[in-house]
Order: C-alpha cells, then structure tokens, then sequence
C-alpha cells in the first residue's frame, strides 16, 4: 500500500475493533485511502477528527460512509446488522443486542462535540449508549434528576471543562467506573484543559480514570470494553 | 525599633485592622518583638504561621496571648470586648454584636487546619464565624444538608484540595459572594495545590474569587471586610 | 427547549440572578435561541463573550438588544426600571437605587476591555459603579489621586495585565475587599496573564480575592454580590 | 462522632464499597478512631497511605488488622468470608469467588509498592488478583511471554515510572480496558512522575485511562468495579 | 555581504559540513542570498524549515537546487559526486560510499515529515541512510519485524509523537546508539510534543539521547557525524 | 483627553524620558491621538510595536514621524538636536555628544528585530550606540573578534534567541553591566523564548541582568540609564 | 592545585573582580583551599551561600576572614584599604571613595537576607552602599517617604518576594537604573520566587532588569558595575 | 530468584553491556542480591546511584567490589583484563585496548560528580576515558586551552548545570558527537536543571543530543557505543 502507513491489519483479533483513523494529521487523500483498505478489511472503519473537506471527499470515494460534524467522525458500516447513520439520536436508538449500557454526560453546552465523539465511538464498537448534555455542577439539581439513568449504566463517561467538577460529582452517585473526559472549553487559567485534567485526576471521589484533554474518542473506546467484555472471558 | 522591621502603625486606619504579623520567615524573637509593639499600640495582635516554639516563647512574654497549634495563629486581645481564648467552639461562640456571619466550610479533615485559620481570622477581626467541617463532593448529601446555613451567611469561606469542587457545588446553592481557598492537600497532580486552585479559578458557578494556596488568612480577612463593612459607608 | 442545553430557570431565585449566556462557544443561533427564552423567562438577559456577529443576529431577534463591542456584552433588560443603553458613561450614571457603589480601576489603555466588562456586569445586576482608568503603577501618583474614590466604594475591583502590581497598591489603601483581575495583556514572559494572576494571588496586601484571567463579568458579579447582599440578610 | 470528620456511611449502599480512609494527613488517633467506627458499621475497613507508626497504633486498638509496610495498607475484614492476612503471596491466593480476574503489573522493581496498593485495593473490595513484576520495556521479551496472562483478564492494571511505555505496549497487546498507574519513580525530568503521566494520557495504543501519580488505590478500585460489576447490573 | 548576516566559512573546516541555513525566521530573500554565498564557498548548501514559497524563489536563483515540500528541506550539490535529487527514495538509494548506515524509523504516519527531514540531512552530509515508516508500539509486531534492520545500523534515529514510547522499545533491541527526535504530533496533554520529549529523556532503555521536539535537522547531524567519523580518527 | 488614557506628562521629569507608548494593544488611533500629545509637550515621541498600518496613519497625521518596520519602532523628534531619521545606520551614526557608548550584539540573523529596537531606543534616548549582529556562540571566533568593541563600551546589550548562551560568553570578556535579551526565535523546547530567559537568568558569568523576551525597548532604556546617568549626579 | 577546580586568574583583569567562590555545592574544605589561592593572588577573596560550618573552618584557617551568617557571605579583605569587618552597619558606613552610591531595598523583614548579600557584594568590590529595609507596597507611604533617598543613588536594587510589585513602584519614581533581585519568600502560588520573578520581568515601569530568584550577589555586583565603571571608560 | 525483580540476562547479547542496576529505589539488600547474580552471569557488574551505606553492605558480600562515593558508582570486574580500582585517575589510565577515546568535560567543580559518572561508565563498558573539570564559559580561555583534547576524541560527553552553555561552546568547536549532560546544579530559576536541560537542547550549534539531567550514566553508555561500535559491524 502507501509508503506511509503500515496496517495493522490484525488489530481488530488482538484489540477488539480494527485499527482507527486518527485524522488529524493526514491529508484527504490519506484518509480515504486508509478508509477503503481497512472497509475492505474488516466491513467496518471508524475515523476521528476528520474535517469537513475530508467527509465530503469521502462521500464521493465511499458513499456509504456517514460524517458528523460536530464531533469530527466519519463512519462507514457493512457489517451484518449495520448502523444505518442519520441523527445522533437516530444512530443511539437504533437496535442494539448488547447487554449493557454505555452513559455519556456532559457538563456544559460546549462540551457536547466531545461527548458526541466518545458517544458516536462507543456506539459504532458495539455498545448501546446513552447521551444526557448540560448538567453541570452549577445547578446540582440537574445532576440529581439524572442519579437513575447514571446507575442503570455499566459505565459513565463524564465530559467536562472549565473546573471539570462533574467527573467527582457523578462518581459519588455510581457504584460502576467512570471515566472523566477533560475539555479544553474554557479560556485563561484552564490552559486549554489542564485545569479539568488535574481535577479529573485529584477526584476525592473513587472510581474515576481519565483520558487526555479532548479524547472523546478514547473514553467511547474504553467504555465501549468495559461494557462489552470479550466473548472468550464470559 | 528593630533595624529589620519598618512597622506600619497607620493600618489600622487605613486598612480596617493593625498590620498582621506573618510568622512563617521571621525567627520566635522576632515575632515576639514585633507582637509587644503592635500590641502597645492597638491592643489587638493577631499573627500566622507561629511554630509551636515561637508560640511558646511568646506565652511567656505575652501571657495572654493565645495559640491554636493546628492553624499556627497566636492573638492577643486587649480590645474593650476581647476575645478570652479557650478552644476554635469556645473563640467562635462567645459574645459577638456583628450583623452578618461568615460561614467556613471545608471538603474533608485534612483541610480543617486551613479552615481553622479562615474562621480565627475573621473572628478576631469582628465577625460572627460558623465552621462545619468534611462536606466534600464525594457524598453529594452532606453538602446538600448544609444548604440552610450557606444561606443565612453573608460570605462563604470553602476550604479544599485535591479536586477543590466544593466551591463550584457551593457557589451553585448560594447568592453570597464565596471565597475559595486551595489547599495543599493531595499528591501527585495536585502539584500542592495546584490543581485546586486552576480548579476555582475555572468554576463555572458564579460568584466565586479565590486566594493562593493555603491561604486561609487571607480568606477570612475578605470575608470579614464583606460581612462587616467600614462604619463610614453605612 | 433545544437538545443542547439544559437551562437553569430557578437560578435567579438560588443565585439571585438569572443564568448569563457564556457566549465564547456557542453558535450565534444558540446564543439567541438562549436569550430569549431566558429573556422571556426573566425579563434580563445577559450574555458575554459575544461576536460583533452574534451581536448583529441577535440585534435582528432581540431588537431590544444593546450590545458593547470593546467587551462583548450584550444585554435586554424589560425589567420595572430598565437599563436604557447608549454609551458606557450613559449605562454607569442613569438611575439607580443601590445603597452601595463598586469602583472598577484599571491599570492601562489596554485593561480597559475587561474593566467595562466587569462594571457592566456589576451594573446590569444592580449595582452602582464607578469606572476609572489607566491608573497603573509606573505613575503611582495617579493611584493616590483616587484614594477618596477608592475609600467611597464598597468593593474595589482592580483590572491589571502585565505584573498586575496595581491590585496590590490598591489594596494598601483602602479596608473594603479588592476584587483582582488579572488581564492577558503583555507578551513574552507574562504567558498570556500568568504573571499579574500569580502576582495577585501572592499579594502581600490583604483583602484581595482573584478571578480567572480575564474574567471581567466574574469580579463584577462577586462585586455585586458583595455591593447588594440578599434582602433576606438584610 | 469526632469534630474533624463527617462519615459517609451511605457510602457502601451508593458506590459498593464502604468510605475508605486516606492516611497521609491525619494523625494516627485519627487513622484509628476512624477505622474503628467503620469497621463496627460495615465489617471491613480500608485504610491506603498508612504509616508504620500509625500501623503499630492501629495493632493493639484492632487486633485483627492487617498492615502492609511496603504499600502502606491497613485493612481488617470481619465479613463472611474474611480475608485471613498474610503475605501479599497468601492473601492475592487465598479463596475467591469473582468471575473474573485483575491483573496488575508493574516495569520495575522500584514500582512494586504502588502495584502492591493496586493488587491489595481489588482484593479487598472482591476481585480476584494476579501480579506480575519487573517486565518493563527495556527488555520487550519479558511483556510478550506475558500475553496469555494479559489476556485472560478482565482489565489490567499497568504500573510503571520513568517514561510509563509499558502501558502503551500492554495496551496493544489487549482487547480488555487497561488502567495505567504513573509512579514518581525516576529522577530529573522525569518531574516526580510527570512524565509517565503524560506519557500514559498520550498513549498511540487505544483503551487506556490513567489515574494520578502514585495513586495505586484508585486503579484498583476502578479496576474492581469493572471486574466485579454491581449485581443489580447482571 | 548583508548586515543582517555574518557567515562562517570556516565551519566546514571546524565541524566537518558548512554552516546550514534554518530558513523558519528569515526571508525567502535573506535564504537565496545566504545559500548563494555558502554554494559558492562550498559547493554544497543545505536549508532547512523552507517555506514553499521560498523554495519557488530559490528554484529561479539556484536552478540546481531541489526542494522536499513535506520536510522544507533545500539543496544544492556541487560536489564532486553531487547527489541528483529526485524522490525520496531516489535520493536514499543513489550511490554511495559511506561505509556505516544511518536507520531512520517513525512511530506513526503523522511523524513521516521530521523523519524525512532527518533522513535527507544526514544522506546530504554523506551517510548510507534507510527510512522505515510507522512501525509505531501500538503494534509491537511491526517493530519487531524490523529487528534486523535495526541491527544492521550504526545509529537508529527514532522519530516519534504522543507517548514517544518507541524509542524506548528500540533501544531495548539495539546495542547501537539511539538518537530520539520527538514531535509536535497529538493533542491536549502532549503539549505540542512535551510528553514525547520528557518520555524519551527517560527512557528505561540504555543509549538513547534526544534532540529538540522536531529537530529532524539535529538527529540527522548527529546520526552522520557517530556514523561517519572525521578521517583524521580513522 | 480620551477616555482611555491617563498620561503621565511628568514622567520626563521623573524618570528621565516622557512615557512611551506601547503599541501592541492600541488602535492605530489611539497611538496617533496619544503621540500627538506627548509630542506637543515633550517635543519627542517613542512608540515601539507599532503596526505598519498605524505607521501609515501616524504618518499623515505627524509628518515628521520616522518609522522601522523591521522593529516596529516609530519616532518624532523635535528637540534642539533632533534625530533626523534615516536608515538604522544613519540613526546610529548622526552626531551625538554622549560621552560613554552603548554596544548592542545579537546571536543571530533572526534576533535582528529586537536589537534594533533595543539600540533604536537607547539612541533616542540620548546615547551613542554601536550595534554588531550575527556573532552567536556556534562560531566562538566570530565574538571574540569583536572583544575590543566589547570592552570599550560603558554597558553591553546581549540579544539572543535559542539557548541565549551568547549573554554568558560576552559576560565573561567584559568588566561592564550585560544586559540580556531573550528572544522567541527558536521551536518545540524554546517555548517561545523561556529557554533563552532561564539560560540568562542562571549565567555563570558575572554582571548579568535580564529582562522580558523580546523586549529591546526595555534593554534599550535601562542600557541608557547606565550610560547617561542623570546629570544632578555627576 | 586541586584536580576539582581551575581558577580563573585572569578574571580580575578581564571582568574587574577576581573569580568568587560559590558555596553552595563545594565541600567546607575545597572553599578554604580555593579561597586561600585567591586571596595570596588577589589579596581579597569572597564567597557566598558559606554555611556556618564552612565558615567556622575558614575562621581558623584564614583568621582575617568575615562572616555574615544571614546572607552566607565570607570575606577576607587585605587589599591597601581593607575593610575591617564588624557588622553590616560598620561596613556599609566604613571610609570608601567612590563616587556614586548603590541603594538596596527590600519589601520585607523576610527579603533581608538577599538584600544583605547584594549590599556587603556591592560595599566589598568598592562601592559606596546604603540600604533600607521593609518598605514594601502594602503601605506605600513608607515607600514614598524614601524617594529622596532613592533619587539620590546611580542604581537601586531592589528584593521583594511575594508579588514583587516594589519594583515596578520604584521604578516609576526614579530615573535611574534599577535591578530587581526577586526572593522565594511566599508559599503556595509564589512558587518558590517563580511569581516575583515574572512580576518583575513584566513590570510596567522602565528601567527594570531582573536577575535569578535569590541573587543578590549577582544583584550586588551588576550594581557595582554600573556604579563604579571601569577607569579606561572614565 | 527474589520475586521483586525479574533480570533480563539477555540483554547483554542484545544490547552489548550486561543489565546495569539503578541503585536509586532499591535497599542495599536488593542491590547486593542483583548485583551478585549478574556478576556470576556475566563477570562484569555496573550499579549506579548507590549510597555510601549499600556500598559498605557490597563491600563484604562482594569483596572485590569498587566504590566511588562522589559519583556513586559501584562495580565489580571479573573479566579477562579487568579494571583493578584504585582512583578515578587510575581507573581511566589503566591499559585499554579501545581504539577510540571519549572525552569527558565539565562546567564547574560542581558538576563533577555526574562527570566522574559518565566517565567511569564510558570506562567499565570499554572505552578510553579523558576527563577535564571545570572549563566553563565564564572564562572561555580555558575552553579554547582545550581544543586540541576536544577535537582528538570520537565523542565528547558536556556536562554543565546553570545555564548549560559549555555544550553550545563545544560543539562549536569540533565535528564529532556531543553528548550533552544537565546537571541540577544552581538554584532559583535553574528548576533543578531545567534550564540547563532546555538550554542544551536548543543549541545553536549542531551536533547535540541530550540526557536527562544528572543522568552521566547514560551519557557514558551512549559515549561508549559511538565510541566502540558493535564488532559485526566493522
């Protein structure tokens, strides 16, 4: 293939879903080429932080492939029982024989192309997701109407700036993991998200694991197999 | 007087209350010298970070001074109406004709040496002071069942480390100004306070200001300067 | 309402001031969207960090609308005695039944942003303000030529870029709190406002609080808070 | 109760396990006065950061506690089926009825005493543990004679200072989560952690969430959670 | 010549290669003038961090010169056995008598640009060099195919982003020296490389050192230099 | 005058020069409003980082403006011996009857920018000032063919960006104060400067002081307050 | 001499005082040996950061030796006009004919020290010396009450921890150069003298230069420089 | 063998010197116990960062250990030529049949310790060691004594605290590898080393590549391999 890559084409027996595109720094062209050979592959390709200019051009290349914008994923499934795209909320709903339930909750409005991206991810790798938006620390009562939905989940993935206090809050309501999603929404003294990071990860509150600054991507990956274990180990 | 101090009687005046003596640099002789002096002049002294040995040279020199060893703050109380000492309940509770109340609260044991510092200092200053201790984020309820108290103060003190989300829960209850105080407490990424205090600059409740790290001086002089406002500007 | 926010209606009467629209990461239909329905639900609506263009849209939908570019707020006020709008000096001295008055002092041309940032926020909540600028250390004369406006005030807000001294000598001066903005003005070893926060945080005057770097609209709530405490306590 | 302490003994109902006692900053008659009264309410106690002296205190108030020098662990079981003490050998090995299994390894021999606090912390609250030491990736041989183990867990814990790669090879080498732990091992720029930690939240290898430096207590809580999920859940 | 430059001829003499042009801070002008002067002086000129512009006014000036877009490399060879240009590989595999071979590697195709610029350095200054993209530890496989190919160099050149954890599990594999370059490549917590760079300066693994973050330029110097000697060592 | 400034007409007398304007964060009519001002009554005017844009404006509205691109500097003088403008070498050169020199050194083509700032301001000031450039520490023989120039000047201006060791090669051949500039030429681990700061501040060599990175105008004003030393104290 | 060292002879010619010695890392008994070669060389020797133990060894070796213990300065002085030692007041005001003086000023009781160390540095390489104690900004009238003295010397160095704003006050009231020198007092946010540092390199006064946390002696002898220049330049 | 540690015996086959043990986080229990069986495995062990006690521990279970205590190293030799001990001197003259030679040299007399590391390191493993203290920058003279030692080595080892600039200086002069060295030699804004660290990093000069700071050991290590490449390699 390109000069560039080197596939890892046995990811998907070793890790559970098949290498993923990190968009960021590859060209269009690289993206849609990358994409092809791992739908080949595998029936199902997943890629993140894809611009809008590289979604439309995999639109052409591959029209079965589906592009959110806000959070940046681009998603192609032929797999058995495939996710058919439309809204977030029409890609949520949409049947599902996992077993348990992935929650991803955000503290502020600006937080939610993050939770989109941990939520879209989860959902694609298998699990059944649910998305609740807006219920910082704030208002705490907001937060206390949700205690229900947090603890029919196997897994809360909490998305948050600014001080990032959600995370602690949410974990002293669950008995399940929760795993805290720092962004960099904020200005000054949140440094882009360090705030919230080193919050996340001084929780007084037990439970909590913490992904980098913006990685939705990798809080939908981990909850996704904390929620589905591997068939082997059932 | 001493060639190393250039004491600045005029404080008082110009600042609400006499210059404060900051023990952490000075040696026990020092400290004593300088509280004589401030105490001639303005019958009250107050000053911070003493040593259990500085406070012990100082009670022979000073026998009516008083010393809490937890929050290392030594006063002494000539004032028409002084404070007679005994334990933090005793100081807190005893007479006092201010309007308003100050009410400290801290997330969990750890921090009451800070706390402890914020309630003497505003106390001694003239407020009325109401401490209650161990009300962190990990158990949402406790904070919950404080609400009526945060309310009928016309400042709050939160003292906190680690994650510091208690000031953001707080702020999100009260319509009074809330002043926050990073503690040192935690390890690692808390980087001795760090992490609390990006954590309360970052609140995304309103209402909040906040004072370096383990500053709980500082924090209980504002908030008596807010629940008692200069005579001139009733 | 929308899917992306989750507003907090009872706000105003926990708070004691309808929630504020943080305008710096949302879309100019979200901004508008949010206004009117807490316009509607409130009779005031404050937002900040608002574009010249979330501000020339929301001018359409909100024709009521005053918008101040230098610091981003806009605001609708259909209260009993409403804000009229017109220039910053009309919006500080038209009718006002507070007690008490915030003074905002600045310390450069270049602070002046986030000051009216902060007096309009103060001002918009209800209290009185006063403004002063460029009254920066290197001519500390300028400083001390206020002194009577400084000891008029009930809390001072002090806005400073660079090594933020002013909040310090302010500080000196008065025994009513000092509310201290650091400011992203200067270059180079300032990192974007670092410097005047850590100098502000370390001030070896009492009775200063910090907030965030930049936040204007943050020291002016704090401000009102302290100007206007609650009717209850009164 | 005591004055500096506020219990949580909902703590158990709503997060699984009873509040555990954090060592590092209260004083040993704390440590125990504490332990006691959570010991007579929920039957097993847990104490992380414990000192030997604090340790000896506790041996004569608690005959039946059990402390582990090199972790600093302190617990006492009186459940059903007690955990009966021992080596850190005996008490990973004795009876167990979890599903599943964590595992726990560190990179070197300076990070055992932080996998010791993860490996005993899951064993405590129900896993069933297994430890492998000193497979750091300076000799990739050691990891890759470990995948079987590796993979027959249900979440690996991963411990490991200086440059913290270890968590980023497990990782690629799994389909299950991977909890990584940064310690302060190493020297220099290794900034008492900092740089595993960095390292290990900018992992290549996807799945991997991380927790604060040292902070082996909470890796293996979270790890527990995910390997033992609350039975309403089932 | 200009004012604004004050070149050293004898660097070629001193260091063994004539003095390059980093061409991030000047003008495209400032560049030509420069390489025009060292061409003649030395036959050969080398630039680094051109900007295509600049590369399209050197390409008039110096029509013998060639431009790599993706690394912002420019040369001219005049020498005796001038290297032709071309692509990459091209030039990587024209012939040559050096008698030792510089291995560059990268983690990820992201970091293909620095290691391109190390390559080409390093084959400019007179090194054998072999370029092996994307063998990153997120699949320990792919480098462990290349076992050989590292073993049959004198240096390895590692070029890695995020985690930077390759250069460690390289270094475990070699008994050569290892030259580190850690790029700009990741986001939030990597800090515009930060984390690779604090990774490798502590790498578990003997015989690694580091260069700036994306300082292909430097590695690629210091590879030629340990595999090519000075004559007069010989 | 304008609402947003509060010159500061006796600082002349003061400080020894009228204020100066600093350019970065005014508007181009701002800096012309406040320029005119400071020129009616001091008959000199210095502004430093000004725009191009504002230049062009400036100079319509004061036609005897001079103005720098490559510094951004911009002048007016109307003093008994003004400066008539004209190239950096012309400037420097015109007569001038201060008795001591300033000497101005930079390591770097890149580093040009600010050294002209640093000796443009000096030599507004009232100093003879020498300016050598491009004599960095990677051609050692390059500086210490200039020893003579050094060392016959009464204070030295060392600007350098990357590791600024130059500061402390000069420092060791001169017996007169260095002043050190650090710049934000450089990448990755330059941070923008900080590494040149932090090598300054710690130089092994004697006499050494520092001050912002880029900041030329303030290296340029404290090298002629040490050369022309107020004339109440000859 | 000693295989540890390779005295610089040749710097009191070169640099205008011999080498000095920098206690801090050598052993009691390589400062005796190093300053006994100096002082047979130079007939005068100093040394700074000397612990009491080395000093109390040096006191028997060099009988003529001085100690200062607050500021860790040692000398020994048999130059044609020696200075006799005696306190810090004996030697500032001892017979000396230079011709300009050095003002040292410190914020606060705790600065002394540094400022000890810069003043005996500046009085023992020949200059006349004056110092002022405890003048920070929290009152600033103390600080106004010494301009006279202020204006009255060719430098002013200046000592402040904290926030360090005594600078920037200082320097708006004279017009001479002005060395900051910022001291680690503080704690929690002041970082060790990392805020005073930053506040000085911003300040917005001119004619500022700043030298390392806690340096007076680099302080002291860049003051000398500019006090006392060199006789070739008179 | 003991269950802490798992050695990796390979890796002297792999990677040309036995494993060396890292004293730091290990009891002189479990340094003896290593360090006995990789001396039976390999008759050559190496352990760095042993304190003076584990070293007298070593000293009677390994009779024929050597000991540096200024460096801390500790190594026992038992091949065909072994190094007998004896002083640093001896040690780096005893015969050796290597071909080339590393050079060694160091900034101050502060910053021999981890020089003394580096060469006894370079030494054990093979190669020709010179070492030269103490000819830092602040007298270049004594750096340019040295050019003709510099330029006869196949690679120079530069270690240096404070300001780090002998690296730049040296590389400057020659056209072999330089191995840069950060000591946490200096205080204040040296951060430990920091900036050294940052300082070599962005050397002007071409040719650098750094280690962590203090880390002579793995200078030495990377030294030796440039210095005496694998033999199948020849």
């Amino acid at each position: 293939m390109q000069d560039y890559a080197n596939l890892d084409f046995e990811r998907a027996d070793r890790c559970g879903f098949p290498e993923v595109i990190y968009g960021a720094s590859k060209t269009p062209e690289q993206i849609v080429a990358i994409a092809k050979e791992l739908l080949d592959a595998h029936r199902v390709v997943l890629a993140t932080r894809v611009s809008e200019r590289a979604a439309s051009i995999a639109a052409e290349a591959i029209p079965d492939s589906h592009y959110f914008a806000r959070s940046g994923i681009l998603f192609a499934d032929r797999r058995d029982v495939p996710i058919a795209g439309g809204s977030l909320e029409e890609v949520l709903e949409c049947e599902n024989n996992a077993r348990g339930k992935v929650l991803v909750c955000c503290a502020g409005t600006s937080d939610i192309d993050i939770a989109e991206e941990a939520a879209l991810t989860a959902r694609i790798m298998g699990s059944k997701v649910q998305m609740i938006a807006d219920i910082g620390i704030a208002g705490v009562h907001r937060t206390l109407a949700h205690v229900d939905d947090l603890r029919s989940a196997h897994v809360v993935v909490v998305v948050a700036g600014m001080e990032g206090a959600l995370a602690s809050l949410v974990a002293g309501l669950v008995d399940v993991p929760v795993i805290a999603v720092p962004t960099s929404v904020g200005y000054g003294a949140s440094f882009n998200g360090v705030a919230a990071l080193l919050s996340m990860l001084n929780s007084c509150a037990g439970g909590v694991s913490v992904v980098n600054i913006d990685n939705g991507f990798g809080a939908g990956q981990i909850a996704h197999r904390i929620n589905c274990p591997p068939e082997r180990l059932a």
